[in-house]
């Protein structure tokens, strides 16, 4: 019940409000002698980073990264970890708070406000606070170390739909997923997008979306039984991304439309004497253990919750209002989900690999 | 990392293989002086329990349970909690252990026995060892448990997809559940069921299943943010039951067909002088935190992996062998999953109520 | 916070009390492919069985361990651990409730009756319920599963002073801790100890005691900083056994009275080439983190509280009362404590080494 | 296992080295609603910040902390906390590095240089990287927070022996504790301290301590049985302090000593109709729960490892050398640990109370 931290052995903690001095997190139990670069945090906070197209919103954040600790840093600029925590920081600069300064008093519908009074009996409304999105450029930072924990697991994600708009998987093309600036993996799909994206901004609207995020050459043996399960750790942290209010492993909530012979992916020996399994139902993950095949995680975003129309709801007093939000926002908050369900799935297996080889790597 | 327990708190841990001598559980941080009896445990066992139609396993396990510690009894056999952990024991009865000789070698395919091995270098192979839903039997007895902790919530399962056929939300009755064999909610989609799985059975095959957990009259103010979400703790409860593929909370994958308009709650007045909701796509949680509505949880079970039709597969020294499983099994597992929904959302909730008034009670 | 499991991979939760059904205790997190007989754990129990001279308690507990699962048998009865949690079962037997239906009402001075009922508002009385030394069997009968863990590493136990009498270092031999029944390493002062102990038993009273436990052959590099210290752990492992008062790792308390100069362990080459440690005034922990020298913890363990002598107390209604205390109990509960911290050595030593392992060992 | 968190419900997370760029904590579960200032944490640190007096290093660090999160200001600069993360960040400004170039390769006895590489393989050698004192600014700063749940409780350190200087307890007076420089509560030891620290200091050698804390109006109740006992995480804590190698609860490792009459501490009720102890041996815990008397924890502390002297050691790449510390040092690395003392045992009580009331407090 560590509401801020999320791992086991490699574990991240993080910090900071949307519009305080600054977010940051700790990441605990990396281990020691890897290399790597300001540069390479940095890239990852870059991909994830709002304002980069006219479909994320406008909030003018550098998101610069200053590593404070757990790394020794040589004259070129390298760092190697030591195994110590690495501290991470990252400065909030374009902070509007008077954008919600009218806000303050009132309840949006389909945030966190009303809860977060109902728990706390204070809050920091400005911006959404501890329950902002931007919490999640700190996952991004932290997912970057984890990276470097599993350098031979791939993880990609792409955003396979947005509202009534899926993509077409036959068409799928990971080199797709840079082209466009909704990461999605079909060039046709998202030429359709682009336009539906603009109709819901200008409208004011909002839509949601899912994204998937697929591990290529995770080892066998990931994982535990019962309430370790790797799919049980992976929904945990899909789950706990802002908005999120679905998750799916491999066939997902599709599985329960098959048949046993239909689901079970059968088993041949390949060419290179290793397993080899004719399809992936599993999603790569029998059991709670990982078979080896790729592990492929799906979660659906809910529309952002800050739409220009107004909506029905109840001031701190009880009284009943009208709310319309007139901050800067993202029409679908999706979008930059995926470089965090990328980062989640970094953090999930580095923090099994770690158990799996044990601390000294 | 904890591979073997569940929850803070309020914690559970089990162990116990489907054909060793027993299994059972430990409730850990049960709060004192709540009374119950041997068999408002028993009773909770007896819904789960198998070979009661014919459409689950006819393994007969009588499951009866001991209350081992944690107690004091008075002498008319009511039951008072000392805040002292609770032991649990279940003893195995009914171990046809030959019926798995002939896969003691060879990978099931959809089952965890390749992954077992890949992770230990052994397996328990008897009705799947630690891997069989068998486990499930110590959460339901966990969770009646944790049901004593909030008496205030109601906690109701149902089944609403077996297959293709799928109720229709307007017909749902809870009275129906019990009526039925299947935990169905609505009578006329029971009896399509009903010649559905009889047709399912006899051919040797299995099909999947969608359950829904509702729970009514949880307080505003349950679960935290980020990381200690409700429903991140709730995805991770229902992705640990056996052959569960996707969770979903409220409005679930479906979330991300919704306009901003469509999805956001909108909230009213009451005559009491409380908020109400106008609708549920949250599912009763914002921001990681309760509302104060049902809390509404759902997940897909796949197939049951044990089918008699044969499927290739290979064996433990790389053979490519045919695999069909004649042993006893339910030909729709989800079935019995509806009690193992209840109970992990009971501990799910019992967990943060703990947390929510502190160990005292 | 689990008060009722003690370690992080490896991981033993217990439950039970003196005179409920039953004791037992669940470990978690033992690696597979390790093998060993029941008789192993109960040889373990065997040496920490009261009633086995007269300066134990004369209660009879068999403490017949049985193994419910995380195993697999072999016809011969040797078994295999296979990586899921090992469940281990003690019946009570020899409860004889009626020795303390005449302190049910009162708070025992030293015993924790008073905060037991302040904590929870009931409690157990019955030999002190939960609070018993009773539960250190379960500690001892996973101490013999960790040891399986570590079986590189000796670790043996003694106890340095009883009361007033110390040990004379010069004269410590561990093959005499098993000759005299204090597990006293020296010859003359077991000697001494037995007339002291005899006279101490028949007057009614109780006495203290200091044990040693020294873990030889770990390797360098278990542990961790700050708050993950091998010797945090160690204390809190020894501080939670009952009745413990102080712990002390290598020159313990009596660091203060040193210098820089006589504390600092100078550091020189074996001829083996690897490192040689000239002294062992950091009883083979640095910075939290072992040396690779022998490991050695010391605990003072008070008095027993159960003592002829009136002593004044209160009643549970708050009335002043005389209590003293006619039931079965150990003149010095010290004794039986050597066994105990072995396990807490053991116990400590398999987690850490399991984590700088990895689960698969 | 988690290497830089302490605590469970209320837990804090530090990072960073000596000579890095900065040190910072992350106070997790600080209940909501409480208000303080920045100047309440900086007095804190102030307290414990080196260069005040001749007897601790010269080491210049401003020790500046600034609130990053967790909190809502006031125009007067009051803070709020708001149950959302605490990060605090504390700049390294007087860096030397140079004055460890000469030890980079080698490994000062006493320190942890040698246990790092052997667990890490690499290692900031500079001022001793992670393993220095200066991460207990940390500790102190989030003790200051710690202190702020915990209004009603008196928590107060004093150092009650300096080498083979110890205090007389009948002259032990609180007051005198901020009149010398340290922290000594008997002012003619106070003296006596002063030119035997000027001795040490001048010859380049050191000396150890021994640390008392003492928690006045904590409640009966705090604490749990088994493995969450009070004392326990007592242990673990002043166990965790860099140097510390005892640590006794109470009567401590003199409890060995008494006799079962002498130890129990007998209860009348008082006046106020109360529960009155008359006498501390337990150090206010019985069974591991506290009884409403003060908490009273002790701990020795070693003498500084770095001292002039030349020590016997090997290098890195395992040459024999001689080692001696040039670097600013404390004589008495005890005396500034007694404001850490104080705080780890705040950062302890915190953590229980907030399990004992609950979260919303």
């Amino acid at each position: 019940m560590s509401h801020n931290s999320f791992g086991h052995l490699f574990r991240v903690t993080t910090f900071g409000e949307s519009h305080g001095p600054a977010i940051g997190a700790v990441v605990d139990g990396c281990p020691p002698r890897l290399t790597f670069t300001r540069d390479d945090v940095q890239a990852a906070l870059d991909r994830r980073r709002p304002g980069q197209s006219r479909f994320t919103t406008q909030r003018k954040e550098p998101d610069q990264v200053e590593i404070l600790s757990g790394v020794l840093e040589a004259s070129d600029g390298t760092l190697t970890t030591t195994g110590t925590p690495i501290g991470l920081l990252i400065r909030n600069v374009d902070q509007r708070s008077k954008d919600y300064s009218n806000i303050a008093g009132s309840y949006r519908p389909g945030h966190a406000d009303f809860t977060y009074d109902a728990k706390y009996g204070v809050r920091d409304h400005r911006g959404g606070g501890r329950s902002s999105a931007r919490e999640t450029a700190c996952r991004v930072a932290a997912g970057a170390i984890a990276k470097l924990v599993i350098p031979e697991i791939t993880i990609r994600g792409a955003l396979v739909a947005m509202g009534s708009i899926a993509i077409d998987r036959s068409r799928w093309d990971w080199e797709e997923v840079a082209r466009n600036p909704f990461f999605c993996p079909d060039p046709i799909a998202a030429r359709e997008m682009e336009g539906y994206l603009d109709g819901v901004r200008k409208s004011g609207s909002s839509v949601g979306a899912v994204i998937e995020v697929v591990a290529e050459n995770a080892p066998a043996g990931l994982g535990a039984p019962i309430y370790g399960k790797l799919d049980s750790d992976l929904a945990a942290a899909m789950m706990s991304i802002n908005a999120v209010k679905g998750v799916e492993i491999g066939a997902g909530m599709g599985a329960a439309l098959l048949t046993g012979e239909q689901n079970a992916d059968e088993i041949r020996m390949g060419a290179d004497g290793r397993p080899v399994f004719l399809s992936n139902n599993a999603g790569g993950i029998l059991g709670g253990i990982s078979t080896g095949q790729p592990v492929v995680a799906r979660f659906a975003v809910k529309p952002t919750s800050s739409i220009l129309t107004p909506r029905r709801s109840i001031d701190t007093s009880g009284q009943e209002v009208e709310v319309s939000t007139r901050g800067r926002h993202d029409p679908c908050v999706g979008i930059r989900a995926v470089p965090v369900g990328e980062a989640m799935m970094a953090l999930v297996l580095a923090d099994h690999v770690v158990r799996h080889r044990g601390q000294i790597g």
